[in-house]
């Protein structure tokens, strides 16, 4: 792997220069290949071996294999925010029959990046490993029987792995063409979001009319791409739980009843309105919220668990919040359900990879539903590529109304002068609340050992 | 309660009447509502007490509530065929508003009939108490504030119990009225199967063109509509177990895949043929094949469970059968459905009873798919009251294609004694059967005893 490891927000062009010509010098010319070729996507993973025996078409190689280059996002090992580094790759990569190389413009920022990056999302390959399930772009070469793409058509990618850089290689089957009058941003905002609320509302979720959901995250990517979907069939009722500032907008988009769950006890403020209870839960909160939601089921109701965000406390693994979540995990017995007429389901895009005809599907009845203008994606924000910790940080504490955007268009060199100020900022900052949370701690454990005293005291007192 | 415990088969209408006249001599005149009212549907239980304090229009009576009398099944305590008892009961039962009163033709056998006799079937209340579930028949009389309900309408009855006598009480909400060209036998197999399959595989299930689905039982009464209604949407794979003798008559009616599950392994024959897996799963069975299904599902495949017929085996109930069941009982951890992208769903129409608007939704679609001529109740049989041990038996034994049905019609002479003399034989054949396990059972210890004799030998002989 070419590139250095260095925090993305820290390196520069020249940086970068310097580093790739170090580079050159040190990989011997014949092995290009190998050592820079992007994360190959899950889909060619098992022909690869087969492939780079075969010396066919590739055999003259053209001089520009060398010195094709390009950045890429890298995992480069689990925890905080600068384990994502921007790194360069060298080397074309390969074209298999039925694939295509994407020039990446946009990427997706998705939750589960944020949980990948702590080493608790199962379905990235271990580091160093290039992350991003999504992307928008253009084509710039197609492989050997590709017919339903040609260089230059702009698409949209959903993908295991392996998007958060500039030039991608997918099955054309994970390319979908993007609609006249969609932005490179939307189109990288889509895929994810869109096709699991799709397919959660309307596959599990039976969703019809007159019905009602509960929505949580519901100012976040999937929420918002959710509600838009509710509101595609008449007379939804939207419960959705946020924080507080959030409310205007999403009230705005769609939400019947805004919570703050942060404040309130999302389970009484339903009940107040719903005292029957709701027709679908969709809960991307895991652990003791899964509970809540079953509980809140109408008979013939739905229950579709979709994630563990719940899991996720702070910047690092907080090993006792993934261990409380995880025991408190959800478990039904079908007389349960019998009784209550219910239904539990569990939906995760990353193992619905081979599943290309039904997710084929759902993708092509979004498409429609934005040619119609009944969903748009609805962008928070956009980051270089360097600033991908920062971007990882706004979702993390919270702040995103909408999708993160990663952008792959060069810094200009002022941009990062600021931005280097800043971080230095951030850090101190970071330092700031780790020295504040160690001083907390240690009040609180003198405040522990003070009332075991007293406890301690009134227990002798009654004693005598 | 008025009438004698005797098993239905054998209690004659001469008898029948002797019993009537003891009654009502033995019977105060000023009470023979609280002595002979038949059992109330739960819809009116809770306001039982109220309406009997209220003597508004009821108070001055009519002579005929006296004199008004109908034969009723009991289940008079949990057991064999013999505990279903045919009785007499006396007095017009009282109308509130909101109710009809239905004269009725026919009534429906459900497996869950066989469940509750053994006492294995919560929705039941305790005995003495009138089974049924379903019924059809004429409209003899309407309570106050009844507008879409006027006496000789002919309709369909669902209720939670008490449907197997002559005269019921519902609220109206619980009637619907039969489509043109309906038989009373149609419109009495259709409720409790046709609402079962229906909001299985169309709300929970979602069934869809091109899917597949595993029906269980597919011969039985539910087995039947659900192929029915597979066969109302495209191009839909239907896998069907039943005993080999019903193969034919199921695959003319819609299965695509018949499987004698009693001598091949389904699984491994569903694998072989659709080596992906299957959509849906309607699981009536219980036990170690909820665990199979469950691993029959595609991505995105939904497991309906609803029932448990293998805690039944023999007339009487099987503790060590039961026991085993409910130990294998299934359940899941929300990990595994989010893993596999699937769905568990627990269905009891038993528990939907409240849920008039959602019943009456799905009872218009399907009558209207009746109208259309792509579904129709098949009739196995047709027995009198006085055969409900016939009746059970027959689907107990696994003899049934389709519904098994009573008929309120009252047998003639004739066929009382040739009935009467059958069950004699059927008495000794059952003792015939009694004798010949228990002598198996002998055969069996006294093998066991030989194999455990060898042993020894066999560990003596290692032991020098
Ligand atoms: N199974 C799948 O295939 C699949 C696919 C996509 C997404 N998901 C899941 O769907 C959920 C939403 O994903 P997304 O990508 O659209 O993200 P998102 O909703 O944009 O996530 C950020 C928001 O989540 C809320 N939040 C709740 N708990 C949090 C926590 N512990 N830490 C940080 N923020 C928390 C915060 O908003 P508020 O405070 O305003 O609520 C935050 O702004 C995630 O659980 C994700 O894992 C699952
Ligand atoms: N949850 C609900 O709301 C609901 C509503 C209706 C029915 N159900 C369930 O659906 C299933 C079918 O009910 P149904 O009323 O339509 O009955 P049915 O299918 O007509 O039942 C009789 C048939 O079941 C098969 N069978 C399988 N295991 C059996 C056993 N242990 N004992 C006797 N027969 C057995 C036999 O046929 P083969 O040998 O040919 O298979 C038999 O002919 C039952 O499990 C019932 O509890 C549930």
């Amino acid at each position: 792997m070419s590139g250095e490891d260095a925090p993305a927000q820290q390196q520069n062009a020249e940086e970068q220069k310097q580093q790739q010509q170090q580079q050159e010098s040190k990989t011997p010319a014949e092995s290009p290949k190998t050592e820079s070729k992007p994360d190959p996507p899950p889909s060619s993973a098992s022909t690869e071996a087969a492939a780079a025996d075969t010396p066919a078409p590739a055999a003259e190689k053209a001089p520009e294999e060398d010195t094709f280059s390009y950045r890429a996002l890298v995992l480069t090992g689990y925890g905080g925010y600068d384990k994502v580094k921007l790194q360069v790759k060298k080397g074309k990569p390969a074209l298999k029959s039925g694939e295509v190389m994407v020039r990446v413009k946009m990427c997706g920022l998705n939750f589960a990046d944020l949980m990948a990056r702590q080493g608790l999302y199962d379905r990235l390959p271990s580091p160093p490993v290039t992350p991003g399930m999504e992307c928008s772009g253009i084509i710039e070469a197609v492989g050997e029987d590709v017919t339903d793409r040609k260089v230059g058509d702009k698409v949209l990618v959903l993908n295991r792995s392996g998007m958060w850089q500039e030039v991608v290689v997918v099955a054309t089957t994970h390319t979908f063409l993007m609609p006249e009058g969609m932005s490179f941003e939307e189109a990288a905002a889509l895929p994810v979001n869109y096709i699991t609320a799709y397919l959660m509302l309307f596959d599990f979720g039976h969703l019809r009319p007159n019905q009602s959901v509960l929505i949580h995250m519901a100012a976040g990517g999937v929420g918002i791409a959710a509600t838009q979907l509710c509101k595609t069939v008449n007379d939804v009722t939207v419960f959705g739980t946020a924080s507080a500032s959030k409310h205007e907008v999403i009230s705005q988009g769609g939400v019947t009843h805004t919570i703050d769950y942060r404040t309130r006890d999302y389970v009484e403020e339903i009940r107040k309105i719903s005292p029957k209870g709701l027709d679908i839960v969709l809960d991307p909160l895991g652990g003791s919220d899964t509970h809540k939601g079953y509980n809140l089921l109408k008979p013939m109701g739905k229950l579709v668990s979709y994630g563990a965000a719940n899991m996720l406390a702070g910047q690092k693994k907080n090993l006792f919040v993934v261990a409380k979540t995880w025991y408190q995990q959800f478990s039904v017995h079908t007389l349960s359900l019998i009784q209550g007429n219910r239904s539990v389901c569990g939906f995760h895009l990353g193992y619905l990879d081979s599943e290309t005809e039904l997710i084929a599907q759902a993708m092509a009845a979004v498409m429609d539903l934005y040619r119609q203008g009944k969903i748009k994606p609805r962008i928070d924000s956009t980051y270089h590529l360097e600033q991908v910790g920062d971007a990882m940080r706004r979702m993390q504490e919270r702040n995103n109304i909408g999708k993160i955007i990663l952008t792959t268009e060069p810094m200009k060199e002022e941009e990062k002068k600021e931005e280097a100020k800043k971080d230095e900022e951030k850090k101190k900052d970071d330092k700031k609340k780790d020295d504040k949370k160690k001083e907390d701690k240690k009040k609180d454990d003198a405040k522990k050992d003070d009332k075991k005293a007293e406890e301690k005291e009134e227990a002798k007192k009654e004693e005598n």
